[in-house]
């Protein structure tokens, strides 16, 4: 897939690895311009609203810049029993998640915005992912721990890292829970002819 | 995670670059070494005794070769009502899957092995993953079939490359469509005593 005009090109509004790979991964050319928005002044409503709001300051931040460019933003956030669990700030921390999560079923909740200023366009949604952990034994927790995935991640572990073999099983999408979700961000950049399926070239070189 | 012993050192019996990836990920240590076994001799019972009968003569082939190494053998099908449906051997062929796929939910089952011939180890199991599709226009079938991609792979789609963009949800194992069920596999490894979560060196620094 491929953009269809140049003016049109995409900008991804954040600087994880994560999502640059998912939206690479699918075929789709992006620019990546992180944005520089302070989620502690994001007010916390409910989860699927606190998560679209984030993700459309992500890319209202870039796409101010950028005015005739579409821009994705987006906000992942991990929850059990309706409480968020954030990145952790130590080992203890990380142990401490991990332990809640160890058997349990979680939700992963990501947002994502497409913001164009030249067009006034603003869309933002919320999907949610049912996430079940595998029963831990306190040494895999350990062993997890020293090592550096759990420290920069939601809720403190990478379903798509050394983490997968703490997932059991998801219900929902896949792509939504390592932070973007990428079947129902395609519809979208399809429907707004943001993207294109036809066209002189394609990207399946690259990634196929 | 890492092998205790040198002998112990795993083989993966798969040229699958999507099996290579998945243990690496998941930071396994292992050779590969493809096997060749001839799968259009398995008889066809159940799809379950099918899959783990053909991980395991793939496990075994070249656990013959190896007989101190734990070898893992695995096979991955796709299923829609109780069909199997395999690898398209056309652009015609892909396009009737992906026909029959789209707004569906069909079924991927993995089988693995692991067996290792100088200890007469021999173990096998399937996972079962439910995957639906979202509705698929024709345009984006006959984008999709004009990539490389269908036509290396059992239904005509791969879930972690373009192919993403097709899958709404799953219920299950999210490795298990990949081609491997690394919660399950891992946990079998670490049964054995084939891994271990305590060492000298953790193979985490090249993919954390």
């Amino acid at each position: 897939m491929q953009s269809i005009e140049n003016s049109k090109i995409l900008i991804l509004a954040s600087q994880s690895p994560r999502r640059k790979y998912l939206l690479s991964q699918a075929g789709i050319q992006f620019k990546v311009i992180p944005s520089q928005v302070d989620e502690s002044t994001v007010p916390m409503t409910s989860p699927e609203s606190y998560v679209k709001i984030l993700a459309e300051r992500k890319a209202q931040d870039v796409a101010r810049q950028y005015p005739e460019n579409y821009v994705i933003g987006a906000d992942t956030i991990v929850l059990l029993d309706g409480t968020i669990l954030g990145k952790p700030r130590s080992r203890n921390e990380a142990r401490q998640m991990l332990t809640r999560l160890s058997g349990e079923t979680h939700q992963v909740l990501t947002g994502f915005a497409l913001c164009c200023t030249a067009r006034s366009y603003r869309y933002s949604d919320a999907v949610k992912t049912d996430v079940r952990f595998k029963k831990l034994a306190p040494e895999e927790i350990e062993w997890y721990i020293h090592t550096p995935e759990p420290f920069d991640k939601a809720g403190a572990y990478a379903i798509q890292g050394l983490g997968t073999f703490l997932v059991k099983s998801i219900n929902g999408s896949y792509t939504n829970v390592v932070g973007l979700p990428v079947c129902e961000v395609i519809e979208l950049l399809l429907k707004e002819g943001i993207i294109g399926l036809n066209g002189p070239s394609r990207t399946f070189d690259e990634t196929g």
